[in-house]
């Protein structure tokens, strides 16, 4: 990417739950944006969305829509990122990538900034932006990892529904009223909108994330597993993920174990040790009962952990609860921090 | 306990959660009841409850209220049952006390029929049932451990707020409603009515259950590592739990990784061996989404299992993920099958 003083941007999936928090995010930031080009599928196309006080007109994505682009934010599906990823590269676009589509190809780096910063230097054009229960993880973890070694994770995680999109916020909320109310309790979009069956996610839990692959794990639970090593480059790393979705809008909670490599850590160190982590913030206070909820994370930038406790019989066991907020953290601010990244690295050179 | 052919039976706690299904549950088998006798505490007094299409007048839980009685079943927190349930084993009465006052006793007999049905014989009056989350979690491992040997658990719990009293589950209501109308929420019970600070349960996750000890683990995670170790009778086993409350009415979920002795078995035979579980129930059929989830436990008397996974890293690791109603398996259901129990002693001797 060229150095200059403004940048014209596009992001894909400007109406959907991340495509606006990331047009949020470059407002927050002021991001040095010459032009911003908000695309979308042609069923939004004409409506309007607002950036810094001005309306802006939504386009349709298509390959062309990408001519003069400098950074592509992608957050409209795997599908469309397969098919216009590259499109946009061709046209001299940097492609940050918020699916699947790319995370695992060896050629595309899988970067948090705080964790893998180097690894952009790499890039061929796109960079994907890993999946959101996994950042807030390995971003909680790099500072444990970095000081006493890291060789086992176990981890279950409390997911709430805004990672399955806008039309999933809404069913939860006509669930939760439903029930309330006692009346018909329609099942459209839960666990998975493209499978067979929906069950009610409104006082519930779905321990199905994403779709079933034949080792029994579902993709989201591989999603965190294998991009937790290709981020932290640690392919011996032992890595196990339980997804699980439930009745929350905003942020993500997990319950995490690890194995360091150190048997003399105590309580205080951990929790200093993680106090220090960039981007994460300790909030383990339980003489105040002070711990992150999801509703307690809900807008905020960052990472939180609470619950630091040692395992009982592991003496370099840990116990760690760690929320962030899916779509910001999990997806736009990250993204927008890979794009200010790539900047500040152009300028670097 | 002597036999007879109807017994005097007193429910201590009948007005609660716990109480009103501890009733349901006798009735449902049929208990040779001669009387039953309803208490608790002076605010409920002369209040009805149903049993058998009879109305029965509720008496004050009193140390006399016992006279008579043959088995008493208390629910109505650890410190009634320490002021009353000696007071009934004096006048005779056999204790199933479902609090978590006399559990670590070493001379109280912690008792999950399908796993330690034997220890009852042992008992000095008082038989205590465990905390809801430990039964369901020893309940779907003890055909494990038989047949492969058990010797790590690792649990992360996803906790209904009716484990927390009939309050809770109105708060949980009335938030809920409050949050969907941008009205005001009230906190008041949750998570533990008795501790300075309360947060909102209604769509959000507070990984708090009960008081924190020392070690930095609430009271809620040391009754599972302790009460487990206790019931399996294996003081060696290594037990971590992270116990979270969750937004919705009945059952807990819990997603427990497990380490067998034996490093040769599949996950067929994993899920076959649960399947010949007593009280069990395999529900995992992840090619037709086939998975238990807290509303498609709730009603139900036995433990269900799902999701089983070989660990990808750990040749004797395995996930599963395992859900029961917290009423009836995790409190009512399991003393009135205690009580059953002592009752087929009884005849057998």
């Amino acid at each position: 990417m060229e150095a200059k003083s403004r940048y014209n941007v596009a992001i894909v999936g400007a109406t959907g739950a991340v495509g606006q928090k990331m047009i949020e995010m470059l407002e927050m930031v002021e991001f040095p944006i010459e032009e911003l080009r908000p695309l979308a599928s042609k069923r939004s196309v004409g409506k309007l969305i607002q950036y810094s006080g001005r309306n802006i007109t939504i386009q349709e994505a298509t390959p062309e829509a990408f001519e003069g682009i400098d950074i592509a934010l992608f957050s409209a599906g795997g599908s469309i990122s397969k098919q216009l990823a590259n499109e946009a590269v061709e046209r001299g676009a940097v492609v940050v990538d918020n699916t699947s589509a790319f995370r695992m190809n060896d050629e595309v780096p899988l970067v948090v900034p705080e964790v893998n910063r180097e690894a952009l230097r790499n890039h061929k054009g796109i960079i994907a932006n890993p999946n959101c229960s996994t950042i807030q993880m390995v971003g909680a973890l790099e500072p444990v990892r970095q000081k006493y070694g890291l060789n086992r994770v176990i981890v279950s995680t409390y997911q709430s529904v805004s990672g399955s999109g806008l039309d999933a916020v809404e069913e939860l909320k006509d669930q939760s009223q439903a029930m309330l109310d006692g009346t018909t309790v329609n099942t459209e979009i839960m666990p998975v909108k493209s499978e067979p069956k929906h069950y009610p996610i409104a006082f519930n839990a779905l321990p199905q994330i994403d779709t079933f692959e034949d080792n029994h794990y579902t993709f989201e639970e591989m999603k965190m597993i294998n991009e937790t090593k290709k981020i932290m480059e640690a392919p011996e790393l032992s890595v196990a993920a339980t997804c699980v979705r439930l009745p929350f809008f905003y942020s993500h909670a997990e319950s995490v174990y690890i194995e360091i490599d150190d048997d003399q850590v105590t309580v205080p160190q951990m929790q200093g040790t993680i106090k220090e982590g960039q981007g994460v913030v300790l909030e383990d206070d339980i003489m105040n009962q002070g711990y992150p909820t999801p509703l307690s994370a809900e807008g905020k930038l960052e990472i939180f952990v609470g619950r630091v406790r040692k395992d009982l019989d592991v003496q370099n066991g840990f116990h760690l609860w760690v929320v962030s907020d899916n779509l910001l953290k999990g997806a736009a601010w990250n993204s927008v921090q890979i794009a200010q990244t790539l900047i500040e690295m152009t300028t670097e050179q």
